[in-house]
């Protein structure tokens, strides 16, 4: 059973992350380390106690839809009605709408601890903090005062409405259409699916924040606006009226994360209502509404890395347990009586290693991203749009890596449990079935590649990469000053990881200066993945760097060399692989036929 | 739908595995090359049309357990019988027992074909070859007599039983046992878990194979006997008598192949019979039962690989197809109308280009065990045993490197669907989860890593291995001599990755020579996938060299070409990791604390 691993997360955050720095430099207001570390303590227990516990039977009995109207599982609603009374749905919220306006870092920290928890209760509540954003960033005054302090306690949740059957990771393609009513509102057609908690009964109503076109609106993703459409109408008293023109026709049957119902929604059918259209209101302005969800996609591509992260613990520590109980054969050195525990194993240590530096990794860099979004919003001028920029580079990286790393560990979860690991029953199973849909939804880690090297190496003329391997390259020089025997040939490893990661990165911004668009676009995968690796190595000798008086000093010190000696080699291939350009994928239509 | 690749499948066993020398040397008799390529031909049509349809229903309705009976899918039984009537159970089956005698060239190319239909369908006849090889070479006459021929037509089918709850891995821990009856029976007592096809309706007798232990028998696996265990006693005039007391009490539950029955076995519990005791015969000599279940395991091993291809195949298939069908953005350079099949963006190409690669090199690798199996059989002396260890050698790696592909593949299959992927009515989180049990079973693949360091790198003092590796470089010298544009470069990619495995190779045969086994042992894993990857590369450039005048030759150079370029380059790394040594390994308990 997951156990929120609170002193790692701590230390992520304040000496890999820069919280620590952050707080003693007062960045953020009064928060203190006091605070952080009671609100760290505390959302570990409610993850822990609250949420995990009910994971499987949300596995096992799933979302039900009967008559438009979706059950959660047994015990569910009331474990969301325990989590917001918590006050945790305001964590990051606008303090002016009830929200406690604390630090990105604390949000992804604790939206981890949900996730770990279970992915399918964590992704819900993600949805409508990105809702809370949209809102707040470019929603009229009189939206946001009717709507925005519930989304912010959680009395409602918030939803995303973008795919459509023939537009998924292209909204070029969308149809959804808007008519404008002429009193301020619209009508709106169409149908969305895989809309994650579209409909559910966790509360009385729900905020649909939908892409739709209007009459005349150009073609593309230029002629794209964004409209609140609650399941509910609202009076201006706040009081429930009357059902929108919205219902949820079917609930997809998915590989995992069944408790999570991913909704096909009609909107405009004529269903409720005296005449067809679902009544919804402008955000932002006409035709900007896809620059007004990437406010909310942006986040939510973070929120999924941390999908990726949280799955990846759950996974580690559970096959950790398993492989420290199991017995089998007797491992080369084992002093014990009988069977050793199978940890004991050089094969089976490796494949636990290997979780827990990806895992570690991978959380180090989504914290990262978190500690840039923060500096962006507390620094200014040219400081801050640094932050951003780095924010924005590390986003697809925070996103794509953890995602694969956390299928990765999850497979190496099952591997871990040998036949146990294939039995539904043990939950290794279930954590690999939930971890697969994160390298999906929020654009497929492909699209981060893309965004990654086509629209993120190129910021400010480059100075944003070359900023994030500078920080690299100065853990590096950290490690050569400490002159830790701990870390004794990290330093090696890391460099030439960086000297890798240096040389696919120029590979990259040349091919894309000089138009060949396609070069860069081949390599792309494995230039994230190395970008990842590299991070992984560099930051796990941060953390190793800090701190060393700790009881843990030892611990993450075997981790750093761990990586160091067998991750951080395969940047070696995978800067080849990233640079073989369009011409390995030469004749590749013969090769596919 | 799957379509069995008839055309690449007999390629690769002519022009790869060397089908085609072995023919026109007439080593397998009179076959020859229109009797195989029209066996291929209706294996491929019985496993496209018969097999593959039935996969669905076979994942959703899975085998059920009801009063110790074990009933199949609907139109699973008939399927069975449709099979054995094809003749295709006995189609390397000893023709002293009405098999057909044929080389597992052609075995391993039909079970294929069986398991890209179904993985639950392919592996109980698997099972049931595994029997019949075992009573072949080891029982008395008698019981060839009574059991062979049943079992070679397929009318009754075998298992094998060795797990238990304390002994997976590690057969020492068996406790299973058997008492002297005083007529050259044995009472068979004791539980065995995992039992693939333990019990169901395809047949009216199963035929156990059971590993238990003889009173007084020395501990380990130097006191464990194999016992031929029927679920109905047999008369002398091949009539069915009583039940023997042995019944499933169990069904797992699992994440794939549901409808294969994964049984518990009770044996000897006294549920049938007039005394407790499940009446069972020895097989072979006493104490030497895992000689004999070897004889099984290492072509059930060659199996399994077959399993991890099967599934790769029908997972690359079904994302090409949906890749050329699914249109979404416009690809660089696409000049068609509107958005373009996907399978144009060059990072959906260089998935479904990974996931063929990777398929054909596995294949590639698992025919070539099977070759060696056969030369073993037709040559004598020195040649023979050179081949016989040749098998040995590769058996490891076509077990873990397939499988472990396979769930590569099939995972890149269900991103290459986006969210349709991760919706089971799609079927490609189908094969993600059933190509999950292939690393685990028959010896999980960390077992089958070491298998190859610590057992097979010592074959003839390093001959075997350098003999293996000696091949490569006549394929690179092939490469360069060809002078072949289409495979320009490919001979240097292959150049680095054989350096890298030679260079793994000698560090590994010193590490265990110097009795630094643990160094052996850390890096026994990535040492297998750099001696698949570079087998992979070799391989698919080999196929390339041959029969250039074929329609396929562009596309398979273009393959080669791919694999070089993308697949091969991974071995920098993995020298490196796989030569970390246990050093890499210090202090895990600490970091795994």
């Amino acid at each position: 059973m997951y156990r929120a691993p609170v002193g790692e997360i701590a230390h992520t955050l304040k000496s890999v992350a820069g919280l620590g720095k952050a707080l003693e430099q007062d960045r953020f207001g009064d928060l203190g380390e006091d605070l952080v570390d009671a609100i760290l303590a505390e959302a570990g227990r409610f993850a822990s106690d609250e949420i995990a516990p009910l994971n499987e039977i949300g596995d096992t009995h799933g979302a039900v839809l009967a008559d438009g109207a979706v059950t959660t599982p047994p015990g569910w609603k009331e474990l969301y009605q325990s989590w917001i009374a918590g006050g945790w749905n305001g964590l990051t919220g606008p303090e002016e709408f009830g929200g406690q306006g604390l630090p990105m870092l604390l949000s992804v920290a604790t939206l981890e601890m949900w996730n770990s928890g279970s992915l399918a209760f964590g992704i819900g509540p993600t949805l409508t903090m990105g809702a809370i954003e949209a809102l707040d960033k470019h929603a009229s005054d009189d939206l946001k005062a009717k709507y925005l302090e519930k989304l912010v306690t959680g009395e409602w949740m918030g939803t995303m409405n973008l795919t459509e059957p023939q537009a998924g990771s292209d909204l070029n393609a969308l149809r959804a259409r808007a008519e404008p009513v002429g009193d301020g509102s619209y009508r709106i057609f169409g149908q969305k699916i895989y809309i994650t908690y579209g409909e559910h009964d966790f509360t009385d109503n729900i905020v649909h924040l939908v892409l739709a076109r209007l009459p005349d609106a150009p073609a593309g993703t230029r002629g794209i606006s964004l409209f609140l459409v609650p399941k509910f109408f609202v009076g201006d008293d706040g009081a429930l009226g009357e059902r929108n023109d919205v219902f949820c026709s079917g609930l997809e049957h998915k590989l995992g994360i069944h408790a999570s119902p991913t909704c096909t929604m009609i909107y405009g059918d004529g269903k409720f209502g005296d005449q067809p259209g679902a009544i919804g209101w402008l955000i932002g302005e006409e035709n900007r509404g896809l620059a007004c969800m990437f406010t909310m996609m942006n986040n939510a591509r973070l929120a999924v890395g941390m999908q990726g992260v949280a799955v990846a613990e759950t996974a580690y520590q559970k096959a950790l347990a398993y492989a420290n109980e199991r017995t089998q054969g007797r491992a080369p050195g084992y002093k014990g009586e009988g069977m050793s525990p199978i940890v004991q194993h050089p094969d089976v240590a490796r494949m636990l290693m290997t979780m827990k530096a990806l895992t570690q990794g991978a959380r180090a860099i989504c914290y990262s991203c978190a500690e840039a979004l923060d500096m962006a919003r507390v620094t200014e001028g040219d400081a801050a749009r640094a932050w951003a920029e780095r924010a924005s580079l590390i986003t697809p990286i925070a996103k794509a890596f953890s995602t694969d790393i956390g299928m990765e560990v999850a497979s190496l979860g099952v591997q871990v449990h040998g036949g146990m690991g294939f039995i539904e029953e043990t939950g290794a199973a279930r954590l690999l079935r939930d971890a697969r849909i994160a390298p999906i939804y929020e654009g497929t880690n492909g699209i981060q590649a893309i965004d990654l090297v086509m629209r993120k190496l190129p910021l400010s003329g480059g100075a944003a990469v070359i900023n994030l391997i500078a920080d690299f390259k100065h853990d590096a020089e950290a490690l050569r000053a400490s002159n830790s025997p701990a870390l004794d040939g990290v330093a090696d490893h890391l460099d030439q990881a960086i000297a890798d990661l240096e040389s696919a990165t120029s590979y990259m911004q040349a091919a894309i200066s000089d138009d060949r668009k396609t070069d860069a676009l081949s390599g792309a995968t494995p230039y994230l993945r190395l970008f990842g690796l590299t991070a992984t190595t560099a930051m796990l000798a941060r953390g190793a760097l800090a701190d060393t008086d700790a009881p843990e000093a030892a611990g993450r010190a075997a981790l750093a060399r761990f990586a160091a000696a067998t991750l951080a080699p395969e940047s070696r291939g995978l800067a080849a692989i990233a640079t073989a350009g369009v011409a390995s994928l030469s004749d590749a239509a013969a090769a596919l036929a």
